[in-house]
């Protein structure tokens, strides 16, 4: 399904307004926000504690050990961009490091969501470039090999075309369209609303048990309390 | 061996008194005082550096990817105790988030250890309630099938009845029987001051070798020294 | 390969110097001024945040839920040694904890390496005793079988033999053969000020195409720009 | 929970009459005739195709790397037990090989359940002495640790005491409690007597959302038909 | 990006001359005759030895623990379909057998791929109904929740649209874009014709070196012979 | 440790007497004779049920994704030996296949063992040409960066010298020192001689625990009988 050898240069970025309005919320906000649909497999996590990001995507479909198409993806990128790369097959050697951030960074793009393996962590995290991976390895990588840049891509099992928004962060990466950004960014906003009341009902002792209703359909569903 | 759709309500708990004795020892340390059982495996971590608990267990079955029975669970639970979570299958979703935890706090509850996926990790983490999941995930669970609450599970491969005692922090989870909390507390114990004494010497420069006696058995199992 | 059931206490050690002019660079420096070898496998991690060392090796090779080699290989360090534990099988029981860390401390070495597991993880992170790890377990280990001290050992794939050296970070872990130090220490160093460089310029706003001439390659290899 | 060093000599053994009932059945309809519980997790695997067996289980707790036990609890076995080995952590060296298949086999016993390794796995599946396992592995094991024989053990996330009959086969492992095994036997006929019957509906061309009345609760709930 | 709830009715599929030209290779041949792309992830395999496929999909999304929507996706198989089964989470439970793989048959499909698990595998390997999957489960699901049937969905990290035909193996599963079947059918066919030639010469012991013009490419790369 | 980009031609192959007299033995066997030592992690296994080899090594080290080396190793193989086949990193591409085979069959070669990945098995199965895995995979590679031939490797933890013994089979993988193959394969027959008279005494019924005298260790160990 990839194209191989190609760059596209142009994305249909979403609104910088509908972005600006997704991104206070969480990546398990935003995944219930859209039906529940669009999250990557949970093997990719946070590199430090406290990474987060929201923005469109930048596509880059690389090699194995092979980071050629990095160098190639990040001129694409742009202020507010993040940098999404897939592996045509499963590796976890170190396809990105402290220069790369650095690079991206000076592009203005504001972190990168990987099915692969970075390195130079320590940096990062004190760089406070927010990465989400695989894996992490000390393993460089050659450039010998093209892959392409702005192809939608499948990373960890999920599909993202560039310029769809990507929202990650300890909870796990979601993949918003780039069509549905404010339709999304409005109803976890309405989730979060709806739920800060019941935090408050929560906190004050008020059980789900009745919050929700729920005493009827378990009693239906045959739930039997025993003394 | 396992009931399906019933709730037990009365629990054995132990005494307060021998859970506060207990309460001060890691989990390795009641490990070894229990006489090396009652070990969860290690797939078990603390979703955020510096969880730890100790309190009766109130225990809960669930479906894969259901978490009806959380909330069922949740009003079985009474100050100090620990909610133990177990799966009829092994399940990574995010089974339990930050309304749960504002319930279960609400409740008196002190944490949760379970064989499943959990969300809204960052919140979790700020409101330091202690969780020791098998994996951090956004996915979302439905309210659709019957578990149990407070009947023996096995979770991560260890044995929990509800009133047993649940001991957890970065090294892992153990499990004391309900039955067997003064005489582990008081093993603990022993063991820990037993422990400063050779801490002292170690720090001091004598080696476990001579502290220990092994020269002789290491000789007799054909130990040689070559230089 | 390996002999059982001796200790080597001679260990041709590194030349202190080269060891120091070594020690400011990180696990993946040194593996890409070693020509890209040395690495061990990256599910060896450190088990606290900030962890890092280097220094010669004192080699042990222990059997499966067995830590009594620990004690023996103990006396064999000397200040600046790291302790790089292998095992005959994959086995992540925890072989070592708090009153080893303390007991190693006192014989000035740096850290450990490990391919199992270890425990008393919050003391450690506590004592600042940095512990690189395949597991964390509170399962406690026995001393009933022999293994041998200072012979040529395989840790996570990489061959570590005694007075080689170990650089860990959070990137992983790299072994510089002893008789390589030096001019591996010298490679980094070159590597570290040109990157420096590279950094400024990336930093700067230009493209890795252009500072490394990749735009050449990358057309004739085919690589196709689309608007 | 576990006791260590003891070995139990009476085994409360259900009625082979039961047994024999029961022995028809395969792992996925015993495990649905007990209402889905009684499974072992996935992870265990038979070592040659065509291996299945159903008897009642002698058990055995072993230590990591150790299989001394072993000998210990094949002579508690009686004609037509199935023996089931847990371990105090997870461990894959080969704990069972080919002799103590051919003693278990004089005994009576008719194969192996593990929660661990085993070897000489070509010379079982040319004895036709089924064994599930965790792995495979040529690691040999030393006779060092007591564990114990006939206690309650957890294996593979299952809890089996001596007498529950094991059934295992291609599709996994059942722990059928020894008070259950007639009516579970009886349950396990009649469900597979409904099987088949619509089984031979089915492959005349009915559709399971006729068979079973699917269409009106999948409309109830939603289900939206698009051409 | 999945839409739930709902049911495709129509598929494109494509012309069964082209499938049938393309149904002699095997999945690594259609991988490179469509440039390395297409594959999903190994962690899918055959249940038995020798099962194969090639056929247009009938997709369906499950949820976690729930095979509803597998009865509603087999009233749309047609004769040649293969059924591609994704999830909208990782859930290794026995979402299809035996009784399940009678009906399918009795729609005329030839197999299932599934990044699930299945059971009754002796079963499908007696009916020799191959089924490709993540994970051997006797655990059963409910019938509570809805998927949806005929969307494209991400399978195993591969995209995998209704009427894309699925092409599997001992060697892999690989999905071929509705649109290109006849042109890989043709590619795969020339790559056979061509290797055929390439594996007499290699038999008759020319080597790839010469065959492939290598030596100097290596030579180049600086390749050193030393005796 | 390793040297890139060379091919060292010559190899200390052991006398093929000591080869031919290893070779009836088992890789459990083999390992026990060589006191424990020397085996692979037990993540390689056969690609097809009854492969088994004993041949000694012409080592090859590859690259992730890249299998230009293998060509080069195949001129050195000669008849009687064993490709064995390392990579700087975890990769799981198909690096080899029937063509592959077809050249090194053709050469003389016994099989391959390799951690990574390999391809058309179904043909590898059909020519019965012996190869252990860490994985199967369709994707292929690509040939574009050097690796060596001929130089010590770590292949699965195991070092591997160029002209060692490898021996494996359904069990497992080891490597015997080219220095040692006539002792061990002596020390295999004692043990293979011992055996058959232990098996003997074992299927007519004498007990594990009479045969090696345990009953006098285990209760000095402190094991308990009970009734």
């Amino acid at each position: 399904m990839y194209e191989l050898g190609v760059v596209h240069r142009k994305v249909d970025r979403p609104d910088p307004a509908d972005v600006e309005a997704l991104a206070p919320f969480g990546a398990s906000t935003v995944h219930e926000a859209m039906g529940r649909t669009g999250l990557m497999r949970p093997y990719i996590s946070p590199v430090y504690t406290g990474a987060r990001l929201c923005g469109p995507a930048v596509t880059v479909l690389l090699q194995p050990g092979d980071n050629w198409m990095m160098h190639v993806a990040i001129e694409q990128l742009r202020p507010g961009d993040v940098l999404v790369a897939a592996c045509t097959t499963e590796c976890e050697d170190g396809f990105f490091g402290d220069l790369l951030a650095t690079s991206a960074r000076a592009r203005g793009a504001l972190g990168l969501v990987i099915d692969g393996g970075v390195r130079d962590v320590a940096d990062l995290r004190e760089m406070d470039f927010p990465v989400f991976s695989r894996a992490i390895s000390s393993k460089g990588t050659v450039k010998a090999t093209l892959g392409s840049v702005n192809v939608p891509v499948i990373c960890a099992n999920a599909r993202v075309r560039p310029g769809d928004v990507v929202v990650a962060d300890a909870d796990g990466v979601v993949v918003v369209p780039v069509e549905r950004v404010a339709e999304v960014a409005a109803a976890a906003r309405r989730r979060e609303e709806n739920e800060a009341a019941k935090r408050e009902r929560l906190a004050a002792g008020e059980l789900g048990l009745d919050m929700y209703g729920m005493r009827g359909p378990l009693e239906e569903a045959g739930l039997r309390y025993v003394d």
